[in-house]
């Protein structure tokens, strides 16, 4: 077996994907991620006679995964409270009995369950926990580095961070520049191939893990690095500060649910003011770099009919002078063309 | 052995101090805090023969000090980067044969070290590591609570944060208040007894590791919390923040060193300016308490002459028209004054 950590783990792509037996959509968000992001990469699903719900992909069974080519199984469907029930550690055995490599974005973790921990071990193959911080992480230095960064902030928890990210990077690729997603959450991770959980690291390491996820570039590319919750959270505030400050982001573009009503989870506490949002993350971002520039707003506009969404993104567009779109419906063209044009890239 | 997280884990005073062969003052800082806020519970040091440093309390051998009641040893001494060297495990084995419970308040863990933890169980000790964080602490709720809180907060790590907390405990209870110190780094819990390292927990936890630190209390008593870093520090500002929220203090106390000229650590880090500050932890607090009030601010004038801290002081007063005071030097009274007056307590 080959241990989280250890140089040039092999886990890797072709991906089957494991749903198990989910039955909505927000227990498969991981997999779906990885199979919008990187359809080329995710050769078919595989789901238990239960599962109630689908990512359109074939369904394939472990050995003729195998046969295909699939390298790894992604766990990338969550019971309640993110727990591997015993069909699930069965599944995770079977998968390793049939070659591939396994991979989870689970709270609990594969390398808990010494029966699976054993099967790696046999049948020499890889495990990975994308929600476990590896040891090591440095303290944060705050030491300018080189290279461009752009980080995308939030007015909350789940409002497309990761999804914005993931489209400049595509379009900013797509229009001949280098760029890099750099993944802070186990889907991101997954999806990357590499990151770390900056919400799983101790918090002395925050801004440290940030410096490490987005190193000095000279290549004149772009680091888009993914953020994590919000300035305005009270749960995890702390997370955004230590990752905003250690991205040094010279761009920042912030992202929005605009028909979401109180910050996840907690009925009490409204929303935070878009405007002063963009300010609170301005101006904590200008301790590590103080030339650091809004550059476009992010709607997950989903929940709104075509016609409400092209409304509102022209209304907070034209508040903000900045692009406003919604990188799914959308795309994130305006956003990159403001971008190319605020740094000459 | 009793271990970490157990109910009523039996370690506590009467304490011998650990010096080790500590060789300046500030290796033996969590001793010297312990020996100056909790004197009456500090029987004597134990040093080896090439300790250079002494905090003027009776030398005391580890069978002698369990005959005169000592029930603990607290290894209060760093080597560099906190690692426990052989001399060191091998004299917390000899205090665990000896009897005593041993803590530690280094970065490198006693549960770490195999032998110790043997000698623990043979002599059914307890072990305790005041930077190790329990596992369990819960995702911070936001939800108002019950109780009045000051948190101390600061322009750098190392500015008296905890040492203010604690002259607000004692100038309260010295008045006949009801008032807990609320301990937040290792020093602080070896004085306290209790509480969490909150730079050590989890990055996700840090504003549910401040909620179970001050719990809810309805006896009209107030909690005085150690506040940890600076939201100005790049490498620590999300554990400030995490702290902040989680806190939702009522008052604010500021401290600040005036002779230091960079962040700690930080060269190319200037000191924030002390109203930017304060304001900066004003505006983030009020998320989760908005009727948050400044109480005063504590200078650590301790590297200047006594008539420029006077002079400094009543500088800094007038400028937020607060009470301004070095605890150490003048006490807090005037701050508690303030506070008293503020509250109507």
């Amino acid at each position: 077996m080959s241990v989280q950590g250890e140089p040039a783990a092999p886990w890797g792509p072709p991906y089957l994907l494991y749903l198990g037996s989910a039955t909505d959509d927000l227990a498969i968000k991981t997999a779906r991620g990885l199979a919008y992001w990187r359809p080329q990469w995710c050769l078919g699903q595989h789901r238990r006679a239960d599962c109630a719900v689908t990512l359109g992909l074939p369904d394939i069974e472990l050995a003729q995964g195998r046969n295909e080519g699939a390298q790894t199984m992604v766990i990338g469907a969550a019971n309640a409270g993110g727990v591997m029930g015993p069909e699930m550690v069965a599944d995770a055995i079977a998968a390793l009995e049939a070659g591939l490599h396994v991979v989870s974005g689970l709270h609990h973790k594969l390398r808990d369950h010494p029966d699976i921990v054993a099967a790696a071990r046999v049948h020499g193959r890889t495990l990975f926990d994308a929600r476990a911080a590896q040891p090591g992480t440095p303290v944060g230095t705050g030491k300018p580095r080189a290279g461009r960064r752009l980080l995308t902030v939030g007015t909350d928890c789940s409002v497309g961070k990761m999804y914005t990210a993931l489209a400049l990077e595509r379009s900013l690729r797509q229009r001949g520049h280098r760029a890099d997603f750099r993944a802070t959450g186990q889907t991101g991770i997954l999806i990357a191939g590499a990151g770390i959980p900056v919400d799983a690291v101790v918090a002395d390491f925050i801004s440290g893990a940030a410096e490490v996820i987005s190193p000095a570039r000279d290549d004149g590319g772009w680091d888009l690095i993914e953020g994590q919750g919000s300035l305005f959270h009270p749960s995890y505030a702390g997370v955004s500060l230590g990752l905003l400050h250690g991205s040094q982001p010279d761009a920042l573009v912030l992202c929005h649910e605009p028909t979401r009503r109180h910050m996840r989870g907690l009925a009490d506490y409204p929303i935070p003011d878009l405007m002063a949002c963009m300010e609170a993350n301005l101006t904590a971002a200008r301790l590590t770099n103080p030339a650091v520039k809004p550059v476009g707003i992010a709607l997950n506009t989903s929940n709104l009919p075509a016609h409400e969404a092209q409304a509102i993104c022209e209304r907070v567009g034209a508040l903000f002078g900045l692009p406003c779109q919604d990188p799914v419906a959308m795309g994130v063209e305006a956003i990159t063309d403001h971008l190319i044009a605020s740094f000459e890239i």
